[in-house]
């Protein structure tokens, strides 16, 4: 099986909202494995702006666990 | 009864995110524990992009507990 | 009053998931304390996939409590 | 102006989820202050399991902040 | 700019709650700034009790942050 | 790559509270990368009660991760 989540440490902040960013598309790959329903499904979805916000939401949950994982990043320079 | 949860611990991340789609779909055959009627339902669930969405949320949230409960991996390699 | 809820602290996982599902149906009875009024919903409902994620998520967010609460059971065999 | 709330501290479990109710409760009541209209929408909601999940939802998260407040009642016996 | 959050420590857990819903609303209003359209739209909402308990969701949401960020408020009398 | 989240940490709560609003909008742009398209959909959605409450959720999620990072700004005045 591939490794896809090898760690939740990212070097940055950045990285780290694009791993929460991957955390939740995996889910949804995981429940609709064929890319092909995906894809059919993805414009009436991107064009949808409730499903935006609820993915937004989705994104928001795992930072927050991926900020956890790397005490915040807090010896990052602001 | 079976034992299905041994342990929130888990040798990877990725391990700890198999948990948390595991725990996502106990709490559907719970609530439905007729799977003939979870298989019915099935198809229009899984090509329906709300819903793929909100599988997503359940799994963000679970994972989060797993995250939590395996200090994160922080000794995993990144 | 029926004492429903003694502790939050379970002997393994798998009871702790058991727990949160119980917090999960006492808030719907609390809101709907009619129990004919309950079981006449729930057909509709269980066989509806959108209130079937939602439960999970309920179930998710108690889940998360408990675990907290019994230090994610770290002692547990894996 | 009224104290409804002095305290998150609750001497059991389940006075917290009690407690959690209560807060879930009053943020109904801030944003609809007229409590005719809210006993208006009452029937139709207690009798819509969406709304009844969604409730439970509210109640999971406040839950969640009582019982981090509380120590999870660790003391509590079990 | 004007400051509308000096800081997340209150006095009380009622207080805290108050800032909760303030912490609520604000997001509403940088989504949308012309509070002629938000006067439009309000007595729809408010008359509608899937809002009413998504609100209660967001107010729970910030509550556990504001909470977390007084310690609970645990010298609070019970 | 554009960096446009070198931190998590801000002087102020109301910055981070500015900052958790900018980590839900980046959700929204990295699901539908067109800004024409964003742009069609704004006004309906910022007319929408729901989509108004459900972007809120968002940045009470995003809220609490930048609040954590920032130790909740204990320091600052109150």
């Amino acid at each position: 099986m591939t490794v896809w989540l090898p760690s939740l440490i990212t070097k940055t902040p950045q990285e780290g909202y694009d791993l929460a960013v991957k955390l939740s598309r995996v889910a949804v790959k995981l429940t609709q494995p064929d890319a092909a329903i995906r894809e059919k499904l993805r414009p009436e979805y991107a064009e949808n702006f409730d499903a935006l916000i609820a993915s937004s939401q989705v994104v928001a949950t795992n930072f927050a666990t991926v900020a956890a994982a790397n005490g915040y990043w807090k010896d990052t320079a602001s």
